[in-house]
């Protein structure tokens, strides 16, 4: 029967237990394009002196320094031109007294000379130079071995190899590099709800995200993800698979199946087939992470909601994945923020609290909380890392200054915006090059995100009142565009799909219909969509939704939608460039830009 | 004959043929873990509703929320158990009144309930439950397209794919993803003096550093490099190579060779068989840069010197190639740094000046200048990045706060040391795991870098006079080790191989043989080599350097080197963590730590 977590880990003790389980370095030869990235095993000795001869750092002429002494653009010295050297030969000059030798970048220096005068001080007619500078002696000379000395340790174990690193690993001669071999990592993906992107979904069934959002998250961290086929939740092919990726693999991944109900088969394979060395993590989310081994093969088990199997990823994984192929931290996975507004969370346990990133006017960069438990993939997109807040912690501070573990690849967006989200926007959007985020929440909660210090914009359907009601006092509105909206299939039927309250459609429907019974949907299309499968007679959206739908459209009025600026965010580099999209933006049929429209529409 | 370039281009002048040169995005269809870190190239519309039906968010009961008001800790709800849903399957049974069902994470609500009781706010005998909370409609249930709605555009066109957006689009049923291909990059090299690693040196030849180095930033960048082989000066050869180049890639790259010397045959290549879009920027380094076509394909030529190639690719190149695989700027290639210690540069054209970075005591970004035009391959491992000086501009003041274009994979070191370098510090480093750069300076020089703010440590082997003369104030000194140096060779000979000026051994050297014959040598290893060819008769080194050689020795005494360590940088982790490990160091042979040495060598 169920089995409930009443001894449950501290994040310490699963740290520990991480740890152990991290998989054992091995060491590789690869080529020196393919070693970018990899982290060097061995010291590498210079096999060669590097350069291994007296060498030219110009284009020039090869003198006794001495025959220059005095030289100036007014007073040239004259010097016999006796031969002259190419870079990749053996000099077949050498140079006396008051006499040089052209030589090219690179070219050894012939016997007797001891300096080299650049080409653009000097003048020939091909028998003599007149040289206009005075040079000392190793001027434009690299010496022998000065680079690195044959024998010399060029490169230090644990170097992470750069582009830079692999140029000095050439020129000391290495054709190949001793690398840590990237740790192969079996994916595993349970559940006989999942089918996997591209198989049709049966009822009740979803796609697999995990393994893929998982997989890319193993490679991030330097490993080599080997994807199983999708077993569902039969025991006898659970510990098929996961014998064969303990076999072929450094460490296995599943995630989902490791709650303690009766149906979670991954623990009891490992319970009952493996070594279960921990279950249950005093954690939100990730308190049915599982800790293990499969026939010696280390093995975790990550919760099955994608936020929280990247979050329990980053914590525990992540390390053991960079550790085993050699690496360290990567700092750039870290990054320090001050908290936009005030977060509460529950205490007595380690939260994992996603958060998404933004930097204010200052260009300090500010963590927002987002997805409270909703369980939506879309939250996956909007968070760009965690704030692991301890268990004594139950409230953040505005301004207080916290720690984000990123998830790879994140950084703050040049603009956050929030509120309505539709067709204007998105063709003002879309002419944006840099990166944007927005969240469509609704006007009031956009209202509230911009007010919050969280949005740097937000798109709004709301009287001045209401947004003084909201103390949205710190903001610049411009008058902004209308949209048509009306009814999708039967405009005088019992059940109305709408979305959820504080979205502009909505305040607009309620006034219209006050009585109505309604079914809320997220999004306009969701709404409309629902006609089409009968579960609402009517839905309430805009013009431009029913045109893309191809469905008859009642029109009911026009959705006025402004623009609201937060003031210290106005001389932004991605507002700056928001609105000046927006003003380049055509409307999209079911939409209007009224002549009174303000600064930047009608600038 | 020789060419100048009397008629230099401006860098924006370079950075608008640049713009033209980029090469034509295409799109092409990778699977979902391919298309980590890739750009989007159309709009990923759902093909169905996620989730496509009610869903549960946790283990527990599906109930009529209506069924459980009231419900508490001290006076449950005690409803009938009618069934059970598991994930993945349609559900067989309904909940009517009083009435509840047994469900899974994931699994599908039954007709009549309208929400789900947590499993750990529940008890069971299997035939009723105690349900000892309260719940509302719809918590704990997600509802059919509340987190995309079929028909959606889930992901925009031009969207980075980290691990989240392959989730998402997973989520959706992508099962390929339309992504920018990447644009194939010709990597060609050139020059007689260049032989491949792993190739045998001639006379006057060194191995070719930057197909290496260019290749690798190709594919930071986002492209594919693929490498032709070496084709020496010879036009008819080169002008082969190149044109099979174009044909198979979207651009072709060379380096060196791109002097206005006569011998420097990538130019007259395009020139003569292509066309020359522009050959001399008012650039330093990267003067001699090319740009042009051959056959229609856009053509780059690089400066030779390794470090002005990087820099050149890093302004010019770096942006067409991200731009081709649809990419923006990554902001994480520009870090915004403070001047450590002032820095002249010659003025009347762009310079693109090498830096370091390093972090103070307060976490600020400095930023150091490098290889001052040394032609050093190792100067490459010591630059992070460059800092693009106007030609207006003679002097950045210290403090000042300028742009540092990073060269791909440059962090700030966890800690930066500069002075000496032998093998006591090498086993204490080898011990640090943390990121390490250290600038085998000398004693004097290293004794700057740390009072001009750069070092956070320095290893010295100075008298305290010397430090004060020095200026060096504001620092603590450790005593630290010593370590028995002498001659390899003959100590009679009449010339001596030794360090430069400012080392420790330089100084001792010169106080025992005032008035010897010297060739001076960047390492001792460097020094003691040229004993065994010949080119001096004696080498004064480390005792460690002869045993490493296996080479006689003749000890002539003990060098002491002592740390010094920044005032402000004393609480640094890499400091710390430094000194830590130089106090578990083991001495090598060669070295002894005297008793009278101060904490932390025996703490």
């Amino acid at each position: 029967m169920r089995k409930e977590f009443r001894d449950l880990a501290s994040t310490e003790e699963a740290a520990r237990v991480a740890d152990d389980l991290t998989p054992q370095r091995s060491v590789e030869r690869v080529d020196l394009v393919g070693a970018r990235g990899r982290t060097l095993a061995e010291d590498v000795k210079a096999s060669v002196d590097v350069p291994g001869f007296d060498r030219s750092l110009m284009d020039g002429y090869a003198v006794r320094a001495e025959d220059t002494y005095g030289a100036g653009e007014a007073e040239p010295a004259t010097l016999t031109v006796v031969g002259s050297v190419s870079a990749g030969e053996p000099p077949e000059v050498e140079v006396g007294e008051a006499e040089a030798a052209e030589i090219a970048t690179g070219a050894p220096i012939p016997e007797g000379a001891d300096a080299v005068v650049p080409v653009e001080r000097t003048e020939t007619d091909g028998n003599t130079v007149d040289v206009r500078k005075a040079v000392a002696p190793a001027d434009s000379v690299m010496f022998a071995g000065s680079d690195v000395a044959s024998g010399e340790v060029a490169l230090r174990a644990g170097t992470t190899l750069s582009q830079r690193e692999i140029g000095l690993a050439a020129a000391v001669g290495s054709e190949t590099l001793p690398v840590y071999a990237s740790p192969r990592v079996g994916v595993v993906s349970t559940g006989d709800e999942l089918v996997r992107p591209g198989g049709a979904l049966g009822e009740g069934q979803i796609h697999d995200v995990n393994t893929f959002s998982v997989a890319a998250s193993v490679e991030d961290a330097g490993g080599e993800a080997v994807v199983y086929d999708h077993v569902g939740d039969d025991y006898e092919a659970m510990v098929d698979t996961m014998r064969e990726a303990s076999s072929d693999c450094d460490i296995v991944l599943s995630s989902g199946s490791t709650s303690a109900s009766d149906e979670d088969v991954v623990y009891r394979v490992i319970e009952q087939e493996g070594e279960l060395l921990l279950h249950g993590v005093a954690l939100k989310p990730g308190r049915p992470t599982v800790f293990g081994k499969l026939d010696g093969t280390p093995f975790v088990g990550l919760p099955g909601n994608p936020i929280s199997a990247l979050s329990v990823f980053r914590v525990f994984v992540e390390g053991m994945l960079r550790d085993a192929a050699g690496g360290g931290e990567d700092e750039r996975l870290r990054r320090s923020a001050r908290v936009a507004d005030e977060v509460r969370v529950e205490g007595g346990r380690t939260r994992l609290l996603p958060v998404g990133l933004v930097e204010d006017g200052d260009g300090t960069t500010l963590a927002y909380s987002v997805d409270k438990g909703s369980g939506a993939t879309t939250s996956l997109t909007r968070a760009d890392g965690i704030v692991n807040v301890e268990p004594s912690t139950n409230y953040i501070d505005e301004g207080e200054l916290v720690e984000v573990e990123l998830f790879g690849g994140a950084t703050p967006p040049a603009l956050l915006g929030a509120g309505e989200r539709d067709g204007f926007l998105d063709s003002a959007l879309k002419q944006h090059k840099d990166d944007v985020r927005w969240l469509p929440t609704g006007s009031v909660a956009g209202a509230q995100r911009l007010r919050d210090g969280v949005a740097d914009v937000a798109a709004i359907g709301l009287s001045q009142e209401a947004l003084d009601a909201l103390g949205v006092d710190e903001a610049v509105r411009i008058r902004g565009y209308d949209r048509r909206v009306g009814y999708v299939g039967d405009p005088e039927g019992d059940v109305f799909g709408v979305l959820p309250d504080g979205y502009a459609l909505r305040e607009l429907f309620d006034e219209r219909n006050p009585e109505s019974e309604t079914r809320v949907f997220r999004s306009e299309r969701g709404a409309a969509n629902a006609v089409a499968s009968g579960k609402v007679d009517s839905a309430f959206v805009g013009e431009d939704v029913a045109l893309d739908l191809d469905a008859g459209f009642e029109p009911s009025g026009w959705s006025s939608v402004d623009i609201l600026v937060a003031e210290d965010r106005r001389d932004k580099d991605g507002v700056v460039a928001f609105l000046n999209s927006l003003r380049g933006a055509e409307e999209p049929d079911g939409y209007r830009v009224p002549d009174e429209a303000g600064e930047p529409l009608r600038g």
